[in-house]
């Protein structure tokens, strides 16, 4: 094992990963990895004891060109670069348990495909003022916890747990199983959100700045509530949509 | 007059004027300029007649040195640049007037030094949808009708009424002489949003950034009026706060 594989360079972005054994590590040592990128055609057996360790810890990787892995670092990568997160993911059973065990009304915010990293921030930010319990993200498809995130959220990211789960069905299933309403924020509704008691335990899922909450979703939700909007443009942005559904959640709940 | 004093160039920005006699023309043709910059040191008959004109026109100008106009156009600009709005001003008076005869309930929304371009965008989209009647800004200090505005308004800034103040003070003036409440959301208040009444004539003053409403608008508030918050970060980004403040102000109004 050389010196440079376990390297965690500092220069070019302190979350960055690079060196088969260094990413091996990073995952033994419990670090959350946002993004792996592996060189196509790599062989030999350190790279199937990483896809092992990867299939473990349900890390989501990509096989791509070398010439992409040389952008990413000018160091010896070894066909591996990964970009860790910037925070340590939660478990959302444990939150829940912790905030019932407080005597709390639990508030998850589930966010299915939110992309725009500026939105993902804005609505930690809304999340952390309105007391927020957590808040929840897929492992692909949505805006990670990346430093322009955090930077958006005016460091909410770092007081607001996140969660990530590879499945959001999972957490549905995790809120239910716990007794939590969930609650899917969707212009497919007649129901206004200030005509729906939000005062009990609640999971409200924030849809996709594209095309709202998934159906799959939609379907599971115990409830469907939307923003009264007149107007001629569809939608209000996804951030404000957020935090408009925190006030109007405390709104109700301090009443 | 030459002929290329009167070209409004198409190729760097479509709203870019340049040359003296075309800022002048612009100007008697009724177009409202965001900003206009003259070189250090220029002289002559033509100047004192566009700094007449700009005076008459309460337009804010700003004396640069000749490199920054040489940035601004490669065309021959005479030491004049000037850019104009991409939307037409409206008149707050004219605006309230019709409002008022066509039986609604006047709800405006003046922006105190809001200086980030995405947030006046955003607070233009979430007007459109809440059917906010007009959005008011200062001629300087707050973000301008730029095209990243529009952008980031999804269009809206094309559809709601946008009035440009010299003073706001004069904005606030006109909003109290046809009757109107002047409510400022401050976190500078105990007056918890949902417990004022919101349901007649309003006009909202969301403040900057970085310090809120001005104090001398505060003062001649007729009310003030704070989103609960919990949480150690001081504040909600100003868009949310915006996009609140409509919300809560329509569902009263709907009850």
């Amino acid at each position: 094992m050389r010196e440079n594989n376990r390297v965690y360079t500092k220069k070019e972005d302190e979350n960055l990963i690079y060196g088969t054994r260094a990413v091996i590590e990073a995952l033994d040592a419990g670090r959350m990895l946002n993004r792996v990128f592996i060189q196509n055609g790599v062989e030999g057996e350190i790279f199937k004891e990483l896809r092992n360790k990867m299939k473990e810890h349900e890390i989501v990787f990509q096989m791509v060109p070398v010439q992409k892995l040389n952008r990413l670092t000018q160091n010896n990568h070894q066909g591996v670069v990964a970009y860790a997160s910037p925070i340590e993911y939660q478990s959302l059973d444990d939150i829940i348990t912790r905030v019932v065990e407080k005597g709390e009304v639990p508030l998850i915010f589930i966010l299915d495909r939110v992309t725009d990293v500026r939105n993902m921030g804005s609505i930690a930010r809304s999340a952390e003022c309105h007391g927020v319990h957590a808040i929840v993200i897929p492992s692909r498809g949505n805006a990670g916890v990346t430093a322009d995130a955090i930077k958006t959220s005016a460091g909410a990211l770092n007081k607001i747990p996140v969660c990530r789960e590879n499945h959001l069905k999972d957490a549905i299933l995790i809120c239910k199983q716990h007794g939590i309403k969930v609650v899917s924020c969707t212009e497919k509704t007649e129901n206004l959100i200030y005509d729906v008691d939000l005062k009990g335990a609640l999971a409200i899922i924030m849809g996709s700045e594209e095309d709202g909450v998934s159906k799959e979703y939609l379907k599971v939700s115990d409830e469907k509530v939307k923003i009264p909007m007149e107007g001629t443009i569809a939608s209000l942005n996804v951030a404000v949509s957020a935090g408009i559904v925190m006030y109007e959640v405390n709104r109700q709940r301090n009443i």
